[in-house]
């Protein structure tokens, strides 16, 4: 049998699950790969660890990237450094390299792909987006006669939990967070989930695969869940709408659209349908139409299944010539395109308002005139009264319009004197399936 | 600009769909592939025909099969014979060969991929399965290092057409299925869709490449929809499940379960939404859980979409060493296994009964004493009362039991004085997600 040598770069969760899939499936591994893969060593922090299957151990990361023996290296340990200098290292070694390292990808992913092709190498990333669910590879291989004309992911799990429970519960955010962070979903600086960081740079990952584009992380307009208001989520629900934290990105003649924010989507279509911390992401491309893939977005073993899967790619490749790689962005490295990244403000979507507004005459009429005045045509409205302080909630959405145009006339109806408070202004996408 | 010469066989919707994809995007395809992909020659059975790009036509199969230029053979005539003749002389003659033939595939796979590996080519079917899915990629390369437990897949479109507009429409099967025919959905033989034949042909694929065993089309279980009646899915929608046509695999430490009959799914399950032509499999791995797979599951441009994956796999390895190619069947060709598959009357899962009766006492002590007889437990069950006819309904879901023993039952419940026709039987899955 012949033998992969890894050698993996922390040893949390992921480290751990590969560790265990290596030794409970190698039968099924073998038999499918005529691999054997072996791990010959773990760089740790510290030797005073828990380490199930005494696997060997070392603080010296010398003893991996620059071991002669080991075939690929595994980066587990995330972050941008020492994640990087490592992963150089190894690449300068002439060792093949795996990472689930999202944010190192998303804004480093330029250069580390560069250097990779000068040495010859693979440079894998399947566990970066979507835990388990094996999208880089169906985007890199499996799409490729198609134009991919837009994506649109739940691809951050402890979000989603968030917005489940705040769904089907009628909780606060901040209760939910709580619960999440109990349970082990949600860090205790929760920042990057809730922001929608970690979700950007997933996104920036899967738009450059999709679309053939440079990595573009700091292009991505980012808005997280942590302002939603559970009367936001029940108004929508009202109007038939569940509300989800996407990634969503388009490839328009104009340009293109990545961005990341709480989304309103039709509840018959499927992805409204993803609960708790499941992930998925729904592509369309202009041959299939839309593919959905669903799964588990994080965990110990759904994300080793990932790195596996690199792995195997690896193992079957590793005394090909390069030229028989899948290229690292999908698109041959020549060939990436310069399309530009769209503002925010250009982009077109329908809207969903809410609009705090004292309950006296006029105030409506008002409205109507900014927004007519920048050709906003209103799809639907509510208005709720609250008997106590003689408040009104004013619930609208629109058709399809500018976000500029939206912009402009929340600033002109926030100046309204009966206006109270800021408006809530989130967005509608329906992806039809 | 690389070129790969591409040999077709046979010009229907689905040839025409990678015809229709190679033309329209073949910028974003030779942005990835670095390769220009090439239609040589078509094989048709008559020249006068629509032929919308003027590509070259030929009704001479060797023209194509012993054509030296040509590196890869694309059938897309179906049937059994000529295409299984057709498919063993371009492997002889040395040419990679692509294939959307489920049928084939299903009952001369074993054969066929033999005599690739003894020529040492590759012989794809990623559009054999579920139309543009990317469903045989996921198992055959990421979900390598997951032991795969089971699977479930709508894998048939015409299927999921009848039994959702059943559904919702309150239709009756025949009347549904002439609608199907009308749209183009169902063939005017409609038998290989709605008895499920054609599924049965796709599920053997995905279990053999799920649990590396040979593809053995003749020990399917295979159950129609033609039977079921729109009364059937009143009562499982009232009792919170709906009803799919499904292809289930399970692989148990007894043996491997194949079958393809109508399903009870919990209706909050997410293949339980996936309605009209649209496919869905799911995917349960050990490692990564369950992955479901959503497309569309026929068509000309999904499925030439498959087939231009395996024309990009091919163009990618076309001069690497066959060590390098993933094996056939996922699994090493040395390395399936012979676990059995296990008769349907061994398995165990839990059922629903309607069972039609005089409604005079004693007729459900009866019932119920033959099932208590057979340890078969009640989990639910419901009396409808038809006032003209004295005849009542008994539905009744049952706990998990061996079918065997449910198949007993039956047949001793039929000889009952007081029972009035067949009983309903079908059977319910729950996939807990």
């Amino acid at each position: 049998m012949k033998r992969l040598n890894i050698g993996i770069l922390g040893f949390g969760t992921v480290a751990t699950g590969v560790a265990d899939l290596i030794r409970e499936n190698h039968a099924e591994i073998s038999r499918r790969t005529g691999y054997e893969f072996l791990i010959n060593n773990i760089f740790v922090r510290s030797l005073d660890r828990a380490n199930p299957y005494n696997l060997p151990l070392t603080t010296n990361i010398n003893e991996i990237i620059m071991n002669p023996e080991i075939d690929v290296v595994v980066e587990l340990m995330g972050g941008i450094e020492p994640s990087l200098t490592y992963i150089k290292t190894a690449l300068e070694q002439n060792k093949h390299v795996i990472t689930a390292n999202k944010a190192l990808i998303a804004t480093h992913g330029n250069e580390l792909f560069k250097l990779a092709a000068e040495k010859g190498l693979m440079l894998m990333f399947e566990a970066s987006v979507a835990g388990g669910i094996p999208v880089i590879k169906s985007l890199r291989e499996s799409l490729i006669g198609n134009k991919i004309e837009s994506l649109a992911g739940i691809i951050n799990g402890t979000g989603n939990y968030i917005l489940t429970e705040m769904k089907e519960k009628g909780r606060s955010f901040s209760d939910a967070l709580a619960d999440a962070q109990a349970l082990g979903y949600a860090e205790a600086d929760p920042t990057f989930d809730v922001e929608g960081i970690d979700a950007a740079h997933k996104l920036t990952i899967l738009a450059s695969i999709a679309f053939g584009i440079p990595l573009q992380f700091d292009k991505v307009f980012i808005e997280g869940i942590s302002k939603l208001e559970s009367d936001d989520i029940k108004y929508a629900d009202q109007l038939g709408y569940t509300i989800k934290h996407l990634g969503i990105a388009k490839n328009l003649s104009e340009g293109i659209e990545i961005r990341v924010h709480p989304t309103l989507i039709p509840k018959k279509e499927l992805i409204s349908n993803v609960n708790g911390v499941m992930n998925a992401v729904l592509v369309k491309g202009n041959a299939v139409g839309p593919v959905l893939s669903y799964g588990a977005g994080a965990g110990g073993h759904p994300t080793a299944s990932s790195v596996l899967s690199d792995l195997a790619d690896i193992s079957r490749m590793l005394d090909a010539d390069k030229e028989h790689y899948v290229p690292y962005l999908a698109f041959q490295n020549q060939a990436l395109s310069n399309a530009p990244i769209l503002p925010q403000a250009e982009i077109y979507t329908a809207y969903y308002l809410r609009i705090k507004a004292v309950d006296q005459p006029g105030v409506l009429s008002d409205i109507t005139h900014i927004l007519a005045h920048h050709d906003i045509s209103i799809e639907l409205m509510i208005q709720t009264k609250s008997v106590e302080d003689n408040l009104a909630n004013i619930i609208m959405t629109t058709h399809e319009t500018k976000e500029k145009a939206i912009l402009d006339s929340i600033r002109q109806i926030e100046a309204l004197t009966n206006i109270t408070g800021d408006t809530t202004l989130l967005r509608i996408e329906s992806f039809g399936s």
